[in-house]
């Protein structure tokens, strides 16, 4: 590791304690001055008011080295945005205008990850599988089925490890000897819940057990709703096997759906509560409903399916833009010309990223500028 | 009753044994020449090839007032198309082109009826309740609270009679002092299944059981598919409680949606074959899940709250023609001419017929003819 790279590393791993997340100045100060600038900023109280309030109670308090060496000591590391396997393909998904309308879809600052597997290759072809803790035999026996089912057909199982489905669904992987992801809502010296750190353990095998909060940090009940967010991103496709009217699935299944991704449902008794918000989400046309792990792979299926044979699919100008270029291009209107102060809503990228932005994008022949401002140039479709 | 009553009741009598429903083209001839006409000539023989191919085997078989006695001495009648109670609105389902563009959907040339309730009554707020007869004990009891809380609710609950999710929604109505209707796939003679005889004259007592058949007629497999339309025909919505992937209750579903029906079905465990059926017909998106009646009403509702306020929805201009009349406007395209023997396959009526509708619709101001055929006249909308 360079210097540079541990300075990286450093950075983003006090940045990734000393605000609470989503932390969306924060996000955007990273990527207008890079961490290592940003880091210093913040330790030194020199940022905007927002900043100030998201990092102000935590800034002196760097725990960098003894962080990493700590999640090192697990058997750990910390990814960063920098590192080849930082799943940067599957958090796409936080950088469309619909997701960056909204301050709770931010992507993670880093993610502190311990298992054999390499994130960008896990969440490739991932369906997260979620549902009620309380689950009944019926839903947990279904989220083993589906997980079992899911990972003997070649995709990571994605959920939260909590007791209930998503244990089941993580061990229905397992017993397939398949791959699965558990995004937990605490440090990765927590085990959390405390009877499935055996079931961690095995996770972490060949598969990943990921975090965004960094080592000691306890998981109280508004992180799970962030850590939601994180395992709808993980996976293509989520899949609610059980759960209430009100509940962290249906959240989970609106982060999904927020984040572009598939949101399905599986039916159960309509004399069940746990299946109640199942029932719903079909209803108000928010998932599919699926009743096996066919259905599923034949909903998220077509996207891999793309992905299996490129060569059908033509190219889109778009492919191989940052997520950030992607925002402002997708904020510019098929047909009307718009001025940089126009598109920083609905990009979500702040001004003046958005004035560096339209060159980049103007030299790859994408935008052009005349007198009414900044239009899309239509493609070549042969391109 | 008139000898003129008592003759037109007697024809349809005849008629309603003489070839087995649905029959096109004796349903044709009865519009065509009026029943007493119809009759006479069926059993003279003189018909044309296709009505002698409905009628030929039993057309010498005239057992008419045998019948009429045996019915009454059961306590029934027999209603015909023009008795005041006819369900001739819920009967309008059969005159959309969709439904004519099918020989399977074909009213029926009169009811045999046992049985305190008018049909029109009984049919102007039907909801059928249908379902496997190797019901699970969580289908009957689902079945028998959507029979119950919908009669409550002010519902005709309308089924098959069959063991099962019929019987289950039939008693579900009848313990909330409702109204349900049994339709029969076999004579009034005959009660069906046996096990039900005593269900059959509770229905009886406030609702009606209902058959096209003549008594003495064994509910054979094939007349199980006919009669299924009735119950859609007689419900505005159907819903389907547990139905396998091949059932009849599936076929009742597809009779619903070609009638124009709201096609509802009830989710159950992804674990039960009996289940399979409904997800199906929800992933398929041919019916909408519901988990209670409530919601049953919710989506059945919007056109009874219609029919109640009257006053709120603006009278459309073809209000009060017949469904011949109907059918062939409607075959009309709203902005192109046509020739009669144009509207024939759209509307399903005979070219003769068409030919004296366009007169009597342009009477009424709908309609004109020019040189390139007949057309449409738009309406004031004000009218």
């Amino acid at each position: 590791m360079t210097s540079g790279e541990r300075e990286l590393r450093r950075a983003r791993a006090y940045l990734s304690r000393v605000a609470e997340p989503p932390a969306p100045a924060l996000s955007e100060l990273i990527i207008d001055a890079g961490p290592v600038r940003a880091a210093r900023l913040v330790a030194a109280g020199q940022v905007s008011h927002w900043v100030a309030a998201e990092t102000g109670a935590r800034r002196a308090d760097d725990r960098a080295e003894a962080d990493l060496s700590a999640v090192a000591a697990l058997g750990g590391r910390l990814v960063i945005p920098e590192d080849a396997e930082w799943p940067a393909e599957a958090f796409t998904c936080f950088a469309t205008p619909t997701a960056q309308a909204d301050d709770r879809w931010r992507a993670p600052v880093a993610l502190w990850v311990r298992g054999g597997g390499r994130l960008d290759e896990l969440s490739e072809r991932g369906v997260a599988v979620v549902g009620a803790r309380a689950a009944t035999g019926y839903g947990e026996h279904v989220a083993a089925e589906f997980g079992y089912d899911l990972a003997e057909g070649g995709f990571t199982v994605v959920s939260g490890a909590a007791f209930g489905i998503d244990g089941a669904a993580h061990r229905g992987a397992l017993a397939a000897e398949g791959r699965t992801v558990a995004v937990q809502a605490c440090g990765l010296d927590r085990a959390y819940p405390a009877g499935h750190h055996r079931l961690l353990d095995r996770i972490a095998e060949d598969g990943a057990v990921v975090s965004e909060y960094p080592p000691g940090v306890w998981p109280a009940r508004h992180r799970f709703l962030v850590r939601n967010r994180l395992i709808a991103a993980f996976a293509t496709g989520t899949v609610v096997v059980e759960a209430g009217v009100r509940s962290g699935a249906r959240r989970t299944a609106a982060a999904a759906a927020a984040l572009g991704r598939v949101v399905m449902a599986v039916p159960g008794p309509v004399t069940s509560a746990l299946s109640a918000g199942c029932h719903l989400l079909v209803r108000d046309e928010q998932a599919l409903l699926v009743t096996r792990a066919a259905e599923v792979i034949e909903a998220v299926g077509r996207i891999g399916t793309d992905l299996a044979t490129p060569l059908s699919i033509p190219r889109r100008c778009t492919d191989g833009l940052n997520p950030e270029l992607l925002a402002v291009y997708e904020a510019l209107p098929a047909r009307a010309p718009r001025h940089p102060e126009q598109l920083v809503r609905d990009s979500g990228v702040p001004l003046h990223r958005v004035r560096s932005a339209l060159p980049l994008l103007e030299l790859q022949g994408l935008v052009g500028c005349g007198v009414s401002g900044w239009h899309r140039v239509q493609p070549d479709s042969a391109s």
